[in-house]
């Protein structure tokens, strides 16, 4: 029942970069507003964006030893993706396993539960992306699994599948899909920067997206 | 039913900048501990601080349409505030919006949901109080009102009301008490900073408060 | 029933010094993962750190008289913590609170409600965990007591013990165990650096840990 | 600053009776989706439901004296509508208060906070829609207002206002519009109830209300 | 993008039976203790119960538009699965969609989000489980999906999967699984009913299950 | 480190009853208003009641392991009270546990996390106040203690100390004061029958407690 899928389908490495540089609010609008995870997944510190490959971990509450597991499975570009199986706030990560993640090419973890030495963390650059940030240590002591699909902070994540997380959140995007969805956001980015200049300008979103007479009809009355 | 009330009656500006100098906590006291926001509602960056006119907006849970119908209502020194009609903390204004609502004078937004474009909210220095940080997308298919009296984060605040915002939180002076509670802040500001050199100098709250009596009155024991 | 205790036992001040350097993750391990504050005690600024005795404080929901009276009891090095008799997210303290404090050697604030002032207080770098940040003000009608054993954020803290506080949270030792807590705390910051390193060096806690044998043991499948 | 407003404008007994046997749910959509409070409040017992005239509290947090006040301006219909100036989940209110403000023709009791005894309130048939259950006492030192607008979970409440409570929540009614809300709540109990036999008759709401042209317009697509 | 699935597989009605026979909690473990949604899914009335085959919804906040059209896809057994795609208390569902649903013969719904008219929903005994209960009304104005995989209350469910509720809450079982769920929940409660009867007769669990030699190896100390 | 202390000292059981007979309101009314667990624990059925001695369990989040350890603790009369040493929502308990419980003369159980098999604990009639209704399983690998002082939802409670628990929540009343408080409760229920009757009557609290001049001095104003 608890295993370690070795082999995962990555993306291509430029197509990652291209959705981190389009950033979380983008990459989700050309999805069609799907692949968020919730509100409560927060950087650890200001300004941490990343961009790569969900490797997965499902762990118990309060257990920590399948990351050490799941380490070993990471490739340069990869992301730790852990979910508790049920609700943990516990510091399952610190700065030694950061340590250990960065020499295998991590680029960051994303965790619905804690983490701690976030500033150890920050002061390395390594970016996290959690429900909280506690101390609370943890054990070794029951199995869970690497690389299977996982439910974190309500979005589903299937190994390889490509993870963004930036100041705005955590977004995730199935890894079959990751061609459209650059084409989508880069189109978005394009068309958005026209506006930004006729917003910027005083123009108003009200005759840009010519907004007014479908106002009227649904009966928005001006006093 | 949804309309938009396009004459406000705004406080004097004069009386707005000495206001928006005392502070929240000050403004707060000053008008008898009432008009604060929920303690939820946080600046999306550190030391954002803002004083201004309420634009408000009643809008539909994961619905931005009246964004842009309340940024053409907008004049110098407005602050928008947007007040869900049920639970959100979707995304409702990001960098465009912002962009657009600077275009026309407004100094911030406070709103009881989520934003993003943080980041770039941030390098704008367009400061938010929101109580969610989320990409989360809208959409624009529902009416709402623009200038009416909503409830925002557990306070009532009527258009044209004065906004105050810090690292503090959020706080509404109706419009008509505006020149008795600068008053009030600017008295209580004067007799703090005497009171403060005092405390600095060792001298006990106990002995300027003169509290002891009252203390040993209601019976407090030393041991 | 409401008392001060006005002679508390501190702990060694060199002793404290050395837990404070060992951080609130290293202490919290250190005495058998026990100590720790609730998740939601955050810094009100970044960096923030302290270690220090505690003087306790019980007081009502939304009244802040205790906190004059435990003033007058601080002694250079100590630390207030306060624990409402009720839930509450008023703001109990601000910055002439700080400034008493400070001249009396206090170290920070540690408390289960909710502070004010707080771009003030990072000014004058005074560090406050804090459950919340509000301007809320607070009475003084009721009393309480200073240096009882509390509750706060669901750990026990006895006057006198000491508090180590940094942004992984707040940890609470006894004051009768710091001997000890030391000793352990210093150990295992020794075998951490050797760790560091060769997880640096790419080699796997798997490895390190010797966990293979268990972990096939207990029945994971590698696929 | 502090004040009990003695007259209050009640709404007709007749009017206030039809808008209790429309529920909550209708009442809400009669008035346009608006004047709920949050879904927090829940009735201390199933099948708990009230009509009647808002006596309103402004209450400091864990101090109930300000009930005491409140209950002598009770007529004959009247709820009782507490707001905390500040969160609180405290006890304010239980099987004492409860016989009093009976004895002088009260029908309930809204508050966002808590109550206790509330087997005895249940076996009194004393309704409560409360934020919480509490045993925690509260004191009586501080000054709040009755007959006072206030903010109640969410819910803008004049004295006065008619409140309607069930199983779904609490509902507010301005007294001024009470005309007009009952009109609309019977026209569309009306309604209701030819559609609820041809729903139950096997019809399709897709049918009944012709939703499949907009449903295609908009893109839907069937699989 | 926004589509409806018209044929889904669903199991064997004698298999989903004997699953609601065995109960969540039982279901839970039989599926390696997967498969829960999260514990703030409650029913609206004590002793509710249900087992079909999931008709998933995947719905904007605040818009119940979707439910209409998922009721059209119901088949005898079937149960609706309502998730938001952001975050909300509203109430999707009452009395009349009920109405319709049963006449389509749907047993319950699941919903992530709220519900109204819950006295007459428990009078009809249709059974709702339930993130909240909330009469705030929703309108009918964007598209979603039916019948497509969803997150709900943190839990994949697949349209065709099986839903067991009852007072422990809800547990979702992949349809293709349901067989093997069957046995091992059999099994199971079997195994249960021997060990009821010597607890009951006052043997330990220590002793039944053999615990004291492993309690003794980790160090469990008895004084 | 981790241990079960198999000797403690327990209260009388003729003034334990006296206790329950008093109830969680009056009890925490007559030692000072103290001994109140948190707000979120709640009876798994209405009208549980319980009074008994406090059988302590510290445990591991989401692992009951040491519940089979505690019963072999249980003496006749008393109350299992588990505190997890992180948050958590687990289901430790059911019915098969509660029975093993019941056969060594258990009266109930206080948990700070979840449980399950509700519908059979609310047949069996073996009451259970607790932070969450889950199925979520659990296991059996890592120690915790027996009988050593545990903060429970936010109360202190040391192994023989007296719970009593009803509607109202969970009251903690320490072993050594249990005579005084004893008195404490039934001199104050005595006093409250009396006040009952007269506000039956319609006499006034404002006028039973004298509080007209108190508010008059304090400045509340009558319009």
């Amino acid at each position: 029942m608890h295993k370690v899928v070795q082999n995962i389908t990555r993306a291509d490495p430029t197509l990652i970069a291209k959705l981190g540089a389009a950033g979380v609010a983008t990459v989700h609008e050309a999805q069609g507003r799907t692949g968020l995870m919730a509100a409560k997944m927060r950087p650890i510190y200001p300004g941490a964006a990343l961009a790569g490959s969900a490797v997965t971990i499902s762990a118990p509450p309060g257990d920590n030893w399948m990351v050490h597991v799941a380490i070993e499975q990471l490739q340069d570009g990869d992301v730790l993706v852990l979910a508790p199986t049920s609700p943990s706030t516990d510091g399952y990560f610190g700065d030694l396993l950061a340590t250990s993640a960065r020499a295998r090419g991590c680029r960051g973890l994303i965790i619905d539960a804690g983490v701690r030495d976030v500033k150890d963390l920050a002061a390395m650059h390594f970016p996290v992306w959690s429900a909280a940030i506690h101390a609370q240590g943890t054990v070794k002591e029951t199995l869970g699994s690497v690389n299977v699909p996982v439910v974190c902070a309500g979005a589903l994540v299937n190994p390889g599948d490509i993870i963004i997380a930036d100041d705005d959140g955590v977004c995730v995007v199935p890894h079959d899909t990751v061609f459209a969805v650059v084409e989508a956001a880069e189109k978005r980015l394009a068309a958005e920067e026209d506006k930004r200049q006729r917003l910027a300008a005083g123009e108003l979103g009200l005759d840009i997206y010519g907004m007014r007479g479908r106002l009227a009809e649904k009966g928005l009355v001006y006093e």
